[in-house]
């Protein structure tokens, strides 16, 4: 398990300073885990997930589906510890290199990316590596 | 250079028929480089773009500043060949797995997640490459 990278205040005022929120509020994030590349997820992050995020180390979004904070893992346990964070040229999607602790996506699969065309057809082409329950 | 991935129109109906479109009628694209798992750009594309791009195996957008279609490369040569493409678990993102030809940031840089914090302050991290002239 790697270190949480965490940032002082001072450091998230200055991301925060150039980041586009959306009409929502919302920007979109990239989780992509340390070190393999793998695409793991995108999900979306309110002021507030960028600052938690930041100031924990543990990767938070909004939950668009149930409106509300989302702490990533704290009901399945698969966390995502925050490796680095950062802001593209327009300032309106943030990537987060992350530590991924079990799954990514909440159907038990390591990343969310798992349908694809294969021979003409749309293909599940990764399989679940843990059974979920519940939100995740 | 890679060769394109190009689709049947079958395929590309199957793949249409998962993605949810937002209320803009778009939906987002991480596009990734092939071999490396750099993450070049996020961006949008609307029914055509994901129709243009799997038929052609040239990646296309909509460019939402300009409300426009935006066939990356036209102007530039920059452009991206579709590897793969991939629908996430909800179909509210797509992955495409591409091979970029020169740089794929606007700024010239080779992609467009360039901005951290290091030594807390938000640095830019990655080269200008290529001296880019208008849009991309």
């Amino acid at each position: 398990m790697s270190q949480p990278t965490t940032y002082p205040q001072a450091a998230i005022d200055k991301v925060l300073a150039v980041i586009q929120f959306d009409a929502q509020g919302l920007v979109p994030a990239i989780a992509q885990q340390h070190g393999t590349g793998e695409i793991l997820m995108m999900a979306w992050m309110d002021r507030n997930a960028v600052i938690e995020t930041m100031r924990t180390g543990r990767v938070c979004y909004w939950s668009r589906s149930r409106k509300a904070p989302w702490r990533k893992g704290d009901t399945s346990g698969h966390i995502q510890t925050l490796i680095d964070l950062r802001v593209d040229c327009d300032g309106d999607t943030l990537l987060v290199e992350v530590d991924q602790t079990g799954v990514a996506c909440h159907t038990g699969r390591h990343n969310c990316f798992f349908r694809a065309i294969r021979n003409g057809e749309l293909e599940v082409i990764a399989p679940v590596e843990i059974e979920m329950t519940g939100k995740d």
